[in-house]
């Protein structure tokens, strides 16, 4: 594949392609043109075209896409057929629940350690995985060459906590701190900041009340 | 305030701008010029100009803004200064991670009750608050004055539920679904896709490493 630039609105738009491609596949559809894709997934069909022409195209117009290939070749782009080390840090709630819930495996993801600085968290088993010290990361990260880390601490430390996970050698942050991370451009920081996503969704439930638009 | 329309972009930069104030307030600053908030936020200077320039200003450019009354003018836009009565749907993992994580009082929201259809669940507690099995909620939505459904339950059945809560009354959903709802366009959804924020991020980190830019 060539090495051009692709926008990060084109990238956030690849796991959700992913994502329908994926249940087509599983019902057993073999071909989808761009115009089915969509109308299942209320992008343009222009639009579709468009952002899979960036890696090439992948399939004639009008003959359609072959739903398997396409589904893997997003995977690839995605860089789904790699494997990745994850730990997560911090063992609060949000982090026992994504331990719990996100089916890390399925993507490819090794899920591998769970760290905390309460003690008494330690040794407690969530999901099979011990919760073990802080104090342990550096090495872990280093011995199990973990690519990323889940952030779930709470803000005020969180900073700092990502400054060493870089000097520890991660690549990217998984963050759900509610604040923006300090780290160098080549360490790779996707936030998820939930309590922005609950504000921006009352702010067009009232949008909405007072105008009965968007 | 003038009724015209602001893009998305714009909007789903408010919570952070208001993030940010808060911060500020919080540490007890009085005034912030654009170019210092762009020096912390890391968006240009004219970028903040621009986006406050949708909602009138909020104060001349050189002598600085009000902190405080920025903050409160960002929060009155965002309709933070009104209360919103919200229910959890779905009280596995992540609705129990949710319901103990989000403080959802600090931003005017009132978590009213918690859901689920699994009989183990029924009437355990979590932050004081007993889950409720799903066939009281037309009943409870509709009783409560519920305006927000937060919808933390398998992707297989939260179409159907959302399509449900929809004629219960509700008028924003908060999705962690792994599906896009199928809601009539007077229904606001913020959609919540954690694996895909997650697989953005893996992207970004191959990207990088093939070929040491994005």
């Amino acid at each position: 594949m060539e090495s051009k630039e692709i926008s990060q609105a084109v990238i956030s738009r690849l796991p959700r392609y992913f994502r329908y491609l994926g249940e087509l596949k599983d019902e057993g559809i073999e071909r989808v043109s761009s115009q089915e894709l969509s109308d299942i997934m209320k992008v343009t069909a222009s639009q579709i075209r468009q952002d899979f022409n960036n890696f090439g195209g992948f399939g004639q117009q009008g003959y359609g896409y072959k739903v398997e290939y396409l589904y893997e070749e997003i995977g690839k782009i995605l860089g789904l057929d790699k494997k990745h080390n994850l730990v997560i840090v911090g063992a609060g709630n949000l982090g026992q629940a994504l331990a719990n819930y996100m089916n890390f495996e399925r993507r490819g993801f090794i899920f591998k350690g769970l760290f905390d600085n309460n003690p008494e968290l330690f040794g407690r088993k969530i999901k099979d995985m011990t919760v073990r010290p802080m104090e342990e990361l550096p090495f872990f990260i280093r011995e199990n060459n973990i690519d990323i880390a889940v952030l779930t601490i709470p803000k005020t430390s969180a900073v700092a906590v990502a400054e060493e996970l870089v000097i520890y050698g991660i690549k990217g942050i998984w963050n759900f701190a509610h604040v923006d991370l300090n780290v160098p451009k080549e360490i790779q920081v996707e936030n998820v900041h939930l309590s922005d996503s609950l504000m921006k969704l009352v702010y067009n439930i009232n949008r909405y009340e007072q105008d009965g638009s968007i």
